[in-house]
């Protein structure tokens, strides 16, 4: 088996309302950054895995995100899958 | 000025225990990965930015990880600027 750096990235969905990327976006108005778009604040999840070869580790890992790292009906995610040393 | 795109990640630095990347983990182990290393779960954050050019958008970045988007005594930061349309 090999290990690979896995980085997941988890974000709301456009049609999503974020109250907590909202509440950002006031502080930063609120502290003299004038030119803010929309803020969006999600998650972003560093894990190690071991797998056979890298295509076993996405499948893994896309696995993962289905059943517990993010929520399929109002998240979205992309991940990096790296093996170990490369 | 132009309109940049910008994602920042955020995680707790290697001597900070994370509870919930534990908890989850645990999750994880429970539903049958097994080859699980330890997972650190963070924020990400996606915002939309107006600047002179990419220099001063990657400045106006640095300084609100600095003042808002991270702990600098827990937590380490790196972020994306993309001019948008490039």
């Amino acid at each position: 088996m090999k290990q690979f750096d896995v980085e997941v990235k988890v974000w709301l969905k456009p049609s999503v309302f974020d109250p907590q990327g909202h509440a950002v976006q006031g502080a930063l108005v609120s502290l003299g950054f004038q030119e803010m778009g929309e803020v969006r604040i999600g998650k972003f999840i560093q894990m190690t895995i071991a797998a056979e070869d890298e295509q076993a580790a996405a499948r893994q890992v896309e696995d993962m995100c289905q059943k517990v790292l993010a929520n399929p009906v109002m998240e979205t995610y992309a991940f990096d899958v790296k093996e170990r040393g490369q």
